[in-house]
């Protein structure tokens, strides 16, 4: 497995983040969602982490990271379904993740994204 | 990682397998996702298998398998994002999938499950 499988669903992208992030599959996946976001004019991002069990700094700012190249290209992110356990470990490590929006699960992911469109 | 996360959208939950699957780990899965389907009434299955390289008989037959769980439980199974050696592999297997539908991506998975319900 050297990619994690982005989704596309009307115009927004999900991805389901279900394996370990080590530097090369995460700059490969930071690539291919930049990349779908321009090819399918992509409105919203939605970063599933529900199978996730822990985070390090290293992820949270992966996905800071990810959140702000979309912001730029004009999409929208809201990470999904995170547990309990790395809310707590996300904040006692400082990040912060600034800008990212975040919702229980994909359902009102969805909802928020499309909330989000019809206020713009 | 001892668990495949199952989407939920709508009615239709949505399983990405991104992960070599052994036994453990298949078995919580359909475990996961007959629960699943009957708590929330689910009427669709997508599941994605386009992370997946190859395959071999063990997931040919999991897939087979999940499928006819599901439609005992009045939920449709469309497998998407098969990838052009997955289905050269399946065949030459032997692998038939019977009852299994199959769509180019989600989002025709999806227009397919709906279509499918249409007709009933």
């Amino acid at each position: 497995m050297d990619r994690i499988p982005i989704l596309r669903m009307g115009d927004v992208l999900l991805v389901t983040i279900q394996v370990d992030l080590h530097d090369q599959v995460a700059m490969q996946l930071q690539n291919d969602l930049t990349t779908q976001i321009q090819r399918v004019g992509a409105k919203g991002v939605l970063i599933d982490i529900s199978a996730l069990e822990m985070v390090d700094s290293f992820i949270g700012r992966l996905i800071a990271d990810t959140s702000s190249m979309s912001k730029v290209l004009d999409a929208e992110t809201v990470v999904v379904g995170m547990r309990p356990a790395v809310a707590i470990t996300l904040v006692e490590l400082g990040v912060a993740m600034p800008g990212v929006r975040t919702a229980l699960n994909v359902e009102k992911g969805m909802a928020l994204l499309a909330r989000s469109r019809l206020e713009d």
